[in-house]
């Protein structure tokens, strides 16, 4: 049995219904996209604003807070693609946004949340929890979390109800799992709407905790040491969170793992031969169809390619090896 | 007065309306995308399979074609993306395409073709015309002209249909120009549904020969040898088509030009900052906004990003020079 000893309430089809109304004007609806391999189609994350699904949560959770809350600006912390995301979703609702951020994050990812308009705040990496629960104390300021909040997986589930709308007759959805709430929100949205689906997360080996907590039936977190190894720097949450895994250990077929060899062609591959801007973290689906087929459930497949926040230097490197 | 001596019969919305519902099956619908900068948003056609708009036309002149005509197969020729386009749409068919193709083009382009199904057959550039025309009097097999042709343009027309859709307010729409047949149906288009929005066509510099007719309200043809100094390899056509020049001299606002370096700079900010893979030809539009902003009507702008397939080597030049 998981380790799901408080029942939590898992999101909803509605709930999920309710936050395509709300993210209809500010998200990208995108398109489904027959991939060069055969049996693949490719749900483009990377065409959103900020580059990744991460804007579909953030949207739905400030959304759906008291409009005096909100006005009081919100918190988060993230040194990647959630900054933006709650960055960009500030803006849009004429609201501050305060963002923790590690001091060890790239200089251009800082950059990239300042562009969109946010304080950024600069902290010891051991206090990016502590520090932002300690501002919303003292500002009133909501935080919005990046990933273990019903409202940031009903968002990241609209990616599922748009697959079910594209593609009603999918056999298998694969999806990158780190922190859990775009897996939860989509398992939700397949299970409900083509309960003949599977839908299958897709780690990297060096950040696998989730693949091995599924196997074990219960969470098993890792290390940051461990997680940090990889490239998908966007995977190396070292945990999924509580109403992820209560989704996860569910909703969910299968967790594979792939190599950082295997992320590194199918970044590789989905920029010549896909014309797909991908991160490595938005790879990682597609390289589990690529590398290993054996292991998936088959059939008509989906990967979903969930952000293209590649560094330059990486691209270049990537292609050199080409 | 512009030489339409032959008043052609413009394309009509009610054509590019039937065109929309004939290609649903086999296009994508792309959407509209933010830019990184302010007052641009980008028609993404890179994303279409094959990777260029003129799937568009291709399945619109297809589908159009009498069965018992179609099913002879069907001729083209082409050393780019109409060539694959075809290929493309004779395969979702399923009857022969048989392409020409000059010899002297890339040999991944050939092979992109074949690969698709298609019968490439390859012949000196001077028989570019005539071979096909004496295939098609040979074989009886239809042949699917790149620009010149109702068909065509009504299907490419279906870009500025879903323009008008998901930007009613738009002011500025820029289109790269070869032959004409995508900025001659985006601007049958536009002209219906949105009067007082803007089609600018760009061009690259070295192959100006639209923006030059343009300028003088006659056609003026280029040489080949002078086009073909470009990199913007799918812009090359020495003039622009009759059907064409009757929607451009009509419907069309401006012809604006880039230089080389311009849009060797716009395919690498597409890439780095805008998450897009665009080849060169397909990046002329957004050039034309970054570095011309004032030879532009201005306001809410489109650029269509006409295609994404990029040599690989020249994607890793680009890159490197960034």
């Amino acid at each position: 049995m998981p380790d799901t000893e408080t029942v939590a309430d898992l999101v909803t089809l509605d709930d999920i219904r309710d936050a395509a109304t709300l993210i209809a004007p500010y998200a990208v609806r995108t398109p489904l996209l027959e991939s060069p391999w055969p049996g693949l189609w490719i749900k483009p994350e990377n065409l959103q604003p900020i580059g990744a699904f991460k804007i579909r949560g953030a949207v739905t959770a400030m959304s759906r807070l008291p409009r005096e809350v909100r006005e009081r600006g919100v918190l988060a912390h993230s040194s990647g693609n959630h900054a933006q995301a709650v960055a960009y979703a500030a803006r849009v609702f004429g609201v501050d946004a305060h963002i923790v951020i590690p001091d060890s994050a790239p200089a251009r990812k800082v950059q990239a949340t300042r562009d969109l308009g946010a304080t950024v705040e600069l902290v010891p990496v051991e206090q990016r929890f502590s520090r932002p629960l300690e501002l919303a104390e003292q500002t009133g300021k909501a935080l919005i979390p990046p990933f273990d909040h019903p409202d940031v997986i009903a968002g990241q589930g609209t990616v599922g109800l748009e697959i079910a709308e594209d593609a009603a007759d999918v056999d298998t959805v694969l999806v990158p799992v780190s922190g859990g709430g775009l897996i939860s929100g989509i398992a939700a949205a397949i299970t409900a709407l083509l309960p003949n689906a599977k839908v299958v997360g897709v780690e990297p080996e060096l950040a696998g905790d989730a693949a091995e907590s599924f196997r074990a039936g219960r969470r098993i977190p890792w290390t940051p040491a461990l997680t940090a190894r990889t490239m998908a720097d966007g995977l190396r949450t070292f945990s999924v969170g509580d109403l992820p895994w209560a989704h996860i250990s569910s909703q969910v077929h299968d967790i594979v793992t792939v190599t950082e060899d295997e992320i590194a062609d199918a970044t590789r591959r989905l920029l010549l031969q896909a014309r797909l801007v991908a991160e490595p973290s938005g790879a990682v689906a597609a390289a589990a169809f690529l590398h290993h087929p054996d292991a998936l459930p088959g059939g008509k497949t989906v990967a979903v390619l969930s952000g293209g926040n590649i560094d330059p230097a990486v691209l270049v490197a990537l292609l050199a090896g080409a």
